[in-house]
């Protein structure tokens, strides 16, 4: 009879107790070992804000099972039975004697665990720009539990009247939504000239950035820290950017991103890809077969382009923390990639993004067209309801679906998980549009915003609509170009808001036929309303009375993300 | 120069009018006819509970667009450039002549319209079926908007103390809902032992018979309607019914479904099909190939089976009429089925499907396996978390995920949308297990109930989990089967809610490896816990120690539809 099958696991955060947990209940003889280097495991590190906020008002809530258990080291063994070792970090691994080195952190012993089966599962860390004064008393970064803990007691004092914020990706933002909740005004500096930049299409995240400053959130684009001020007992007192000089304030949250823990992986000789991540194969292997990786340590392909990406996400380390406990025992399980989904709430809005956006999709040069479109996310008679600007990016030659976006206070998540699990199915435009989708009122439309949003495509493909995006046409009016803005909504709704400019002619649809004559026919026709039906039929008849140059404003006056007014250049 | 071409599309509802706003904005110049029987056009049929329990407070709302502009005549002709003839009843079609013969309602008078092309979008009626008293004052059915103006002035008199709804279809329960939520007492009546038959599995559906209990909604099932009794006003005074007897009410809402209408297709010789409804083909024309039908009065192709299906539905009639627009006019667009998703709140409980039933599956002949899976639809640190039962059906010979179905207060109708998508591109379940699906704490799981429900059939799959459906459970306790049922919660957990019976026995899963020879070997064994993930962990523990016999009862004690208490037999 041979040994008992012997399997490490390095991290015990997220990937690593599932790796752990699956392997268990496929092999209940093996001898399962998981090492973490703090004190804390198996946490919920994405709840971090929401336990800042007070929505998760019991910081043990982040390590308890569903069921109300706490997830430690007894957890870990009496339920799982996996033997997990607390505050040890492991510190070389050998690959020859197939054994790992670690070495406990409170008593410095040193300890050696063989295996036939490794699993790396060591994360990432935030990245640290760097930024002079970093080490001050009140410079926070937002990676662990404790992290958390000592923003939540700092803001408790009452004494951080602002923080300023350092990357607006989705750790700054979750983070910043956080202290705003608990009354502390925040300014976020992002070196980028949008928020999300890794996430949104510039149009999506402009939505985003308009709503941010009506919620009084103070944004600071394509600006740079400089350094980081304290006061003479060593405490944040002020940040020094590019644009804004100096910004007084009480706490600082570093947020630029994060990168993999791959030291370990690159010293014991595993390949590294060009992302900075572990490489692994779609059994989550490494480049030596008796070492699996998953998790925030390793790339990811991305399931359109098939290159390598990183994308550290939590549902990916949990679904690869699966397949390498099956894989690793005996088991053939597949990852197959990622489509880079996201979701999140800012600020009461919702985002929602899938597989490639408008920009990247063009720089892997797809022949790209996009349909923005705006739709309520339930029947608008429905006191529930909500709009949404959503966004799809089509590939105009093999005429399949690369991505799509929305933004709003409303269902978006819905519509984009719809997308990416008909993406993941190489759907084309054509396979959507008698999507069978759930409808009654309280949920949807009876023809839900994804497929309106495909409809919106496939007439671009048809010839029936061309659209113009809110960029574009900001740029043609600034520019001074001669049009017609033939804005078709009623009077009732002209009246309060519309765009101020001299070039704008309101045609209220209803009457569009009977007064087609007083519309220049010469003329570049720019067709305006709410939403962006109205335009696209007052296109159709402009088109059918002869006018050959006619575009609708995309998403219509909802998804238009600027002021009103223009600038004259 | 040849004349216009003409279209006469025949019921202005939803099929219809969709119909001709599409044909009008791919042909300007088409003379596009349009008639309706009724005054009202256009109208949100789905909408008449929310008007009636007063979501909806104004009555205009079921006719208005989303900019607010009312769906009649002169909208029609001024925004659409379809003429419109309320009031017109379509009598007879003449297909050698091609000319639909029609008469106006109000004043009698004959008219004939020439086509190129008919549509004929005649909708549904509701069945009636011939019971004693159903002409009475107070007995309503729920398909016009008049009908739900009609109840709610009779609920609004305050005279309405119970009323009773005859059938627990969708119509009946969203109408039972309505009035409940208007303080009505409400008693439903349906004649299959379930509510919802055509919908719901028996297991979900019991789910909701439990909360309907529970919110002391009164549901007699398998029960018959006798006949209404009037008083000597010729008002309703009560329903006979052959389990319950007398039933006293002021209001009895008909609501035993809907049949096609389709004796004008009938008269013209078109092709009904054995669903009784319009046979049609994938481009939505009928037997005449001049002559195209959609909405509540064709038939649909179910897409998993192939089998044609009578399925009206709201959203069904709109995808329809928009790909009757494009084919009339030169387009080539396809509908090629249904898959009968469908979502429903109900009594604030959310329930969706897609796909096939686990009854229909088997009935077709599938080799089926299913899983029933508890989980909640966020995090469940999480505030608004909400919990639900998924249940998703699938073929074990071909893998393919054949349906799915869910209940909660909770995000169901989005879970559901992503499985119909799956399965519209023939999804296995091996293709669910890395879906990319939105991940964040307000939004989902890191691990989606989606891709749990489906991972655990994968686990049946490979013979790592035994389920036991609750009714089975309930069968074999009853029967007095000897066996052990194995309740792995924690001491606090069971004590306010068990099942009652002495062949419980509490061993805390933390607890089960050490106690585990106190479980007898050679009985069968039943693990329990709340949502199901612990009683299967369990099982693994069960199996890997020797144990042959154990099963998992499926999606936990939050799923058990029934009392903890066991009848004796």
């Amino acid at each position: 009879m041979g040994e008992k099958q012997k399997i490490v696991i390095i991290g015990g955060v997220a990937a690593g107790p599932k790796a752990a947990a699956r392997a268990r209940r496929r092999n209940p003889d093996a001898e399962i070992i998981m090492l973490e280097r703090g004190e804390l495991t198996s946490y919920a590190g994405c709840g971090m804000p929401f336990f800042i906020s007070d929505m998760v008002r019991d910081y043990n809530q982040l390590f308890m099972t569903a069921y109300g258990v706490k997830r430690d080291a007894q957890y870990f063994g009496r339920e799982k039975g996996v033997k997990l070792y607390t505050r040890t970090e492991a510190k070389a691994i050998d690959r020859d004697k197939k054994e790992v080195k670690a070495v406990n952190l409170n008593t410095g012993e040193e300890m050696v665990f063989p295996y036939d089966q490794l699993v790396i599962a060591t994360g990432a860390t935030p990245f640290e720009p760097p930024i002079e004064g970093r080490d001050l008393k009140g410079v926070h970064k937002l990676n662990h539990p404790e992290d958390a803990l000592r923003i939540k007691e700092a803001v408790d004092t009452g004494e951080i009247e602002r923080a300023v914020v350092i990357g607006a990706g989705l750790i700054g933002l979750e983070g910043a939504d956080a202290l705003f909740n608990k009354m502390v005004d925040v300014t976020i500096i992002e070196l980028q000239p949008q928020v999300l930049p890794g996430m949104l299409d510039a149009d999506i995240a402009e939505k985003l950035h308009q709503h941010m400053k009506e919620e009084d959130v103070d944004l600071s684009l394509g600006d740079k820290v400089l350094r980081i001020e304290g006061d003479e007992e060593g405490k944040v007192k002020g940040v020094v950017t590019e644009k804004r000089g100096f910004i007084e304030c009480q706490m600082v949250l570093m947020a630029a991103g994060v990168r993999p823990n791959v030291e370990l992986a690159k010293e014991a000789g595993l390949e590294i890809g060009k992302t900075g991540a572990i490489v692994v194969n779609d059994s989550m292997q490494t480049s030596d077969p008796f070492i699996y990786a998953c998790g925030d340590c390793v790339e990811n392909t991305h399931l359109i382009t098939g290159e390598k990406v990183y994308t550290p996400m939590a549902t990916y380390a949990n679904r690869q923390g699966r397949v390498v406990g099956d894989n690793i025992t005996g088991g053939n399980s597949r990852f197959r990639g990622v489509l880079g989904t996201g979701v999140a709430e800012i600020f009461e809005m919702k985002v929602a993004r899938t597989g490639l956006g408008e920009f990247q999709a063009k720089e892997k040069g797809y022949n790209v067209v996009t349909a923005l479109h705006t739709a309520f996310d339930r029947t608008h008679y429905h006191p529930a309801h909500g709009m949404m600007v959503i966004k799809v990016i089509a590939d105009a030659d093999s005429r399949r679906i690369l991505g799509a976006q929305a933004i709003g206070k409303a269902e978006v998540a819905k519509r984009i998980d719809v997308i990416a699990t008909a993406i993941t199915f190489g759907a084309k435009i054509d396979d959507l549009h008698d999507l069978d989708l759930g409808y009654a009122p309280p949920f949807s439309a009876p023809i839900d915003p994804v497929v309106h949003a495909v409809n919106f495509i496939g007439n671009k493909f048809e010839g029936l609509a061309t659209g113009i995006s809110a960029k574009e046409f900001k740029e043609k009016v600034e520019r001074g170009d001669d049009m017609v803005l033939l804005d078709v909504r009623t009077q009732e709704q002209f009246a309060p808001k519309h765009f101020e400019d001299d070039r704008v002619m309101l045609v209220t649809l209803s009457d569009l036929r009977e007064r087609i004559n007083e519309i220049p026919k010469d003329k570049e026709i720019i067709t305006i309303c709410a939403m962006g039906s109205r335009a696209y039929e007052a296109s159709r008849i402009l088109h059918g009375a002869g006018f050959k140059n006619v575009k609708v404003l995309e998403g219509g006056l909802n998804a238009w993300p600027y002021d009103l007014e223009f600038e004259k250049k």
